[in-house]
């Protein structure tokens, strides 16, 4: 059974599934994503996906495509043609198609796309085997809290992750500190003991399962700290681990192929995993989603 | 007559051109581009936005779609298909179509789209009117040599410019300098009469006029400097200009609302346009392309 994507007002074929060429998208990254994970047959972190969404959005004045309302029934919809119970829907919207040039076009029809992909079901095991990350340097733009499609940097960073044999890379900043991973969250329980992830800014991408294991630690009464922390204190720490909508919470057991901690899986991060599940099963995502950078 | 574009392989009505919702250039930024002049019927700078969009693709790995023969065959076929005379090439190479994932795909075939469209002939009265600037930050990733399609920001930097009545943004990097336009070279004569673009590094994209510009300099016996110049030095500069593709050489009359020497169109300019004219209609564009970082 072939796999159903919505285009622009129209459920196609994946394979069909086709924008145009003038499409600002695809001319000038002029454009922003979503990624929602389906956990069980429920979509995960939906008011703060719509939320970030609509701050990227706003940010670059885009228009949304349409009503929160239609939009989610376009989602759910895509979800159900293509019978997803685990993996992820992927929603992307421009701009628009107009003729190119770099100035806002005075009238443009924002594009969506919506796509959806069958996954393994979260698996604690599988997760808790623990990866590798490297760090490179963060040569991003300056705009990171707008999860827009300007990926290439975020591309080049993985794909040496993955050529050095790691999972993930953690980009550092002018400053020697750690932003963020390509696409995922960066976390560290320092020697000292301190769980800490970076704070919200321009700096990095508020991540909605950031957001849900922040929330999941308060409630389990787990104290952290929200700062930049740098590359040095990264190596030195006892736990390290990523989260992202995909990744949930995977520890990271080597940064740089230096083992982080003892080299295994560290106990804090093992049980923010557990604390994460339990989170999202019971609520479905994070409550407090407002601020964004 | 319907403007004919070449997508894939094949000659489509320019409405209809449409590429995956899974090329990478769309979901990822992940592609690169050129820009071709056409001027009285030929093409300008044909090595250098080849030898450009060589360092382009290399440093991103990202194969050519074809050999340099049958791919300028296929851009000169559209700018026959579309009799321009005068006007531009559009060009835009991507890593192709892959199930969406960060790191580069093990198979992917380029995808090369390329449009053309007629302008008005390069015409001395009109580019010697003066047009304003305004300074902005530079928020851009640390590639600008790489051309890649990951415009955003220039978007948002030209954008800005219109609502504040300018014709082009400069920015402005952590240290004060000028880098260059949002889509254009930025050039000035000191107040103590040098001419003063920036030298090449990964902080501009070397354009192919830029290099037309300084070697119909050199060959006048103008002298020039490549080096950073600060936003001070352009506020306080007795003439300014831009230069690229579609803009030849324009003279810049304001930056941020205040005049540039005495308002009018320096003389230094107006020379350097009438030697870029000489230049490329002689010579056809630069000679030496061979640096891009």
């Amino acid at each position: 059974m072939s796999r159903i994507a919505y285009v622009n007002g129209q459920y196609v074929p994946h394979s069909e599934g086709a924008v145009h060429i003038e499409d600002r998208g695809y001319q000038f990254a002029d454009g922003v994503y979503e990624v929602f994970a389906i956990h069980h047959g429920k979509l995960i972190g939906v008011q703060g996906h719509m939320d970030r969404l609509g701050h990227s959005l706003s940010e670059l004045r885009i228009d949304w495509p349409m009503k929160p309302g239609p939009f989610m029934v376009v989602v759910n919809e895509v979800v159900r043609r293509n019978h997803v119970k685990n993996g992820l829907v992927y929603i992307q919207v421009t701009r628009g198609v107009a003729r190119r040039d770099h100035p806002f076009p005075a009238d443009c029809v924002s594009s969506m796309v919506v796509t959806a992909k069958k996954m393994k079901p979260l698996d604690k095991v599988a997760l808790s085997k623990g990866i590798g990350v490297i760090t490179i340097p963060d040569i991003r733009w300056k705009r990171k809290d707008i999860k827009s499609v300007s990926l290439l940097p975020n591309c080049l960073g993985k794909q040496q992750a993955r050529e050095a044999g790691a999972f993930e890379a953690w980009m550092i900043d002018d400053q020697g500190m750690v932003t963020e991973g390509t696409s995922t969250n960066a976390w560290i329980v320092t020697k000292d003991g301190e769980l800490v992830t970076r704070d919200i800014s321009s700096a990095i991408l508020n991540g909605i399962t950031r957001l849900a294991v922040l929330e999941a630690a308060k409630e389990a009464g787990v104290s952290f700290s929200e700062r930049p922390f740098s590359e040095q204190e990264a190596l030195e720490a006892k736990e390290a681990f990523i989260t992202s909508s995909t990744s949930h919470v995977k520890a990271v057991t080597s940064i740089n192929d230096n083992p982080v901690g003892n080299g295994h899986v560290g106990e804090l991060t093992a049980r923010l995993l557990d604390l994460y599940v339990d989170f999202i099963e019971a609520k479905g995502g994070p409550q407090h989603t407002d601020k964004w950078n």
